[in-house]
């Protein structure tokens, strides 16, 4: 049974409370829960993780194939956009990574529209909520699957 | 039980005829079986259509609801990068078009990174070969359920 | 008599369906009345048409004169914005063309505000919802009076 | 019977006296005399003004209303392309503001194609020579019978 | 008793009528009497004045010196986005300017986030609504202390 | 005998009617007749044919091995400057693709100087008039036999 | 008695060491007492902290409200040029954050005249040396009595 | 015997005040002596006129014919580099226009470097100090010689 | 009989010996034996030359006329990319040049897509290996018969 | 004898494991070691240190000169592209520091040929692999010397 | 009496010859003919020379002062856009340069109006032609007698 | 014994007479004999050379290999920025080159802070003052080595 990493980046430990309208109204706590009920479904073992620190997401990528993680599921939070360190250590690792986003980043503001991290990574999935988690997950298992 | 209306666009013909290397060896005919049997799976029904010209496109994105479609997977193929009229006509119809990739757009050249259409989708899918269409399916369904 | 040509481009035939507080929210048939009213009150024959294909409103444009239009009334759509087939068949027929536009473009996102066709037309205007329309008529009238 | 102000910018008390090929062989105060009779024939009165300084365009922009003018017909000439003062004027009034241009900008040099005053008016008519005022008044008029 | 000058730019003098969720719905004079206020507290002269013309402004900067100003507090107004005049004045006299904003500017538009006047002003303080110019002032006694 | 397929793309069909101090004042029959002469002095087949519509043209491409051409000259008019379906098509198909054009488009408008196709095809011939499909032939000829 | 916080950003511990013709040569302990006095003046409360980590200033502007603290007066350092964490760190929380600069930015570098934080913040003031932490204490102070 | 009108921008009454080492020592009278002189010996009347108003500037170009001037000699000051309204009446006049800076403008910050009423000028002269100014005088009495 | 001048830029004499890949394996003297026997079945006289210096192409350009060629067929090589001198210098000679590329300059890194040659040339030719050679010594003859 | 301090950036933790042919195969404990050797033969003490963390890499630069350091050999991986935390740090210390890098970053991705941290450095050294460090250390040693 | 050299860039031994609207229809000894009086008159001697190729002018303006030239009057022709050795010569020698222009080259293409060289000259006069080498001239008289 | 060759590019004959501050006072000569004086000490024999000719630099980085060069340092000089031909050069042969700069061109004008050649070479010294030469021949030797 593989084990997935989801690693969420700088500020989503506030998701739920503010600006609702854009991120939704479930905390993090809730997302974690649905992220591993639908993980329980696929028969696989997840784990959550967040940081507000760019070095402590750097080092759990790195970390990650050694901590039995089969594949690891990113937000990137704002250092999506600027982040080349985090860029870096996904391209210098083993395990796929599938970058993955709560809003639509294509329809905000420029600069949140690029990102530095996704050529890095297996795809992008960008849009859907907290649904975004779970279709990452799925497409991080066909990740593994189609190799 | 709703149906689902999957697009495919300009080239997408002649997949797994060349070019394999970035789109993979599947024809495009067997992808359509991979999503007819995903969607059977979901209990959904599915329609896949692909055309060359962009005003076919537009027509059919119009006329979605009318025949009956509750949700649009589309791979814009070429047009993903300029035909702000298929843009338009997603914006201006009610069903949700969820948007697919087969390669990882944001790791291409940069005119590839640009999508003028996804602001007008739900979201974006890009990266994961035919399983893009799979999670785009799932991600349509998920915009549904999530009304 | 002089006949002329209101040729629409891309999605407005959805007009006054969604997005009305952008585009108001009369349909095309009634932009298309008022257009005709206004047509016979200046004593000029009107013929207006739709189309989402950029093809078909090139052979269009260049087959104005043989069908015997004086002159042409274009609101290109969103191929206002990148279509330079259009520019190019407007820019190699000798019946003068003038672009509308509903909404103000100038006070919109920014690829709405540049016009590629608009540099081959006699003129623009561009803002006053369905009164555009009629502008564009007296002002295709102007340029016939002033040759 | 509503009144309206007609703006004359910077360089256009010269006009039809050189450059005639982009602007026309008409003198302002032939140009005047057209637009008297066109808003007679509209039965409004109007009043026609011309000044090289920014400072008072953006004066008599601003006291409109209190002369008793219900909507301006503006060239703003050259200022058109730097006046953000001039934008902020027309955007802190409440009478409709219709900007026009004799010349079809978008076929001119670059810096001439944008418009920074524009996006505060109710709308744009370019190219239709001295007919462009003429345009300009029955658009100011629409605006106010559309309110 | 040093005195100060404030001086404000174009269309500031329309404060409190339009735009009020931006620019607050105090008038100038509402405006004018807090900065009195303010300045009587802090023991220090003021006068306000007010012009929509870019001469004037500059030449007001380059008197203030000779008509007993110590410093100036300076709201460009739209000039702060193109008025290499009035920055040229700033640079070429002896007494501080204090540039202030109302509204964030580097919150709003691409254009008004750009400014070339505060190059040459001390420095600039933007954001706090008519508090700006109370910062303003203590600022601008602040570079005097600081001689 | 190998077969060439020439594509001529939209607006080449007024050829020769207007802007002929531009393009040339053949039309577009005497340059196929041209064409075809040169053809048979290379002793091989050709075909001509014109489209407004760019799906038109990717068809073709596509379908041009099936239908026995062993090689396209292609003028790609001004889809050149934007079509990337047309790009993809030249990409995915094995058959070589020879870009030519009338006018030199190095000397021409920026948004002309830039080629879209250009990337996808074997090379490019610009500036000769008529005599740039000549050249094209003979190029794609030599395409043929480098293989 | 409201509580600030007051935050110092990267190289700001260095403060008085060098560079003292640009950001002034009193020490980061003399400036955080002299606020301590300004604070004290003004019968508010107020803790001053330096950190070079990115991810301890999120934190800290994540729990600055759970901490007691009404406001934060934030230097950001080189981060202000970068930092999209700390931008919305700042526009996820309530408590208002007043962005202040000892050198006036805009008279700098190119990289460092754009602020990528500041439009999350209520407002910026740049320019005053160690005074504009006093002026951006006053400017929070009168965010909080404006609410 | 012809005469030529001097024209000094905004900022230059304050010439030899400040930023010395820039523009030099000598005040504006004592550049206007200078002209004067070098005007009386090549047997010209030369007037010198300065003004901080961009519309005092356009209409007295638009007035030199009239007033008996046969050339300008233009400082335009810091209006060279955003003032299309001077540009437009330099382009307006038949009388030569000569454009001169006492600084090397190719030399200092971008913004200088551009001159937007030079193309409308018969030439540019920059970097000899007040030299420029009787340079200036030259090349326009070579430009009427040249007729 | 004509003579045609054939013009080699710099580093063109190392060709077949690296980066055989791009620019193919034959030898600068193979080349030119190619070129001479294309020549001589054309009917013309033809010489090959080659410099890496820029000022000898310039004036071998200049001196083609006077030396008794009647065009020149130019691969200025990375010239192409730079030299505006290159550029003059044809733009000055009546004798018509064609330029060519050996490789497809449009399909490689982008400063070599942008000839600052080309729009001073009567067209250009690239991509078709050595062939570029012939075909553009067919296309310097059909310019001259154009006449 | 003078101590060096040796900091590696992001990622370089992995060196050895991937991307081996872009950053060779020893390892960073090789590398390390191969710099002891060459330091030892200079005479000089060095100490070799990692991390993935923007700030402990900015404490380190700080605290160098206290931890008796004379000058620091550092290869910033990718924080090269976006620190101006570590710009800034650099710019406040006195000791010489000394931007290596093993790749040749000219040659590679836009973003990586970009060094927002070189301009604080005495210079930089790029492209030598493992041996960079080695002339890194060279280089800081002539610059200690040079003082 | 001092010595002044005159260069003359590449191309302009073709002076006279063609576009001589641009130009003039003096010849470049009828041009230096000129110079040679207007040397006279001013009781200078001077050497004109002219070369295609940059490196001789590089070599021509390092030896200026050897040779006996007290300053040089330098048309750089098309080496004014992109010579930044010709730049750096003019920087590292003593003796002053005066860039001079023909033509108004800020009323011509893009790539003309900007120059890499004048920045390292005393300044620039543009748009005279002849006549810019004579007040060049003369400038070059007045850098001497201002030292 | 390998042979190295070290080119010195355009004006560096002049090193050490002029702009000192940036460049150093030693002269070419001075840091010629530093040079050999290296190499005897590394067991290498070495050979200078300057030229201002961009041809001269690019016929000897062809033929050092003939010449029995082992390996190429070179400071371009103003070449860095702007010669394609070097960096061809630099490409098409199979010696190693090193691109040395004497001041840190990181840290100057943008135009300086890019090199056209280094991506053709092996790696980039840059900072260092004559030194940088000493570290180059090093380099060089590691190339050497590496093989």
């Amino acid at each position: 049974m593989p084990a997935i990493l989801v690693l969420h980046g700088p500020n989503l430990n506030l998701l739920g409370q503010r600006e609702t309208s854009m991120y939704g109204s479930l905390t993090l706590a809730e997302v974690d829960a649905a992220i591993a009920q639908h993980a329980a479904a696929r028969g696989v073992k997840v784990e959550c993780r967040q940081s507000n620190h760019e070095g402590a997401l750097v080092d759990a990528i790195q970390q990650a194939a050694d901590q039995g993680f089969a594949a690891v599921v990113l937000n990137p939070g704002a250092f999506t956009h600027y982040s080349y360190a985090l860029r870096d250590a996904i391209a210098a690792v083993a395990v796929p990574v599938v970058e993955i986003h709560l809003s639509n980043i294509h329809a905000r503001e420029p600069f949140r529209q690029r990102s530095v991290t996704a050529p890095a990574c297996r795809g992008q999935i960008s849009g859907f909520g907290p649904q975004s988690y779970l279709l990452g997950l799925d497409a991080a298992l066909a990740c593994l699957a189609g190799r």
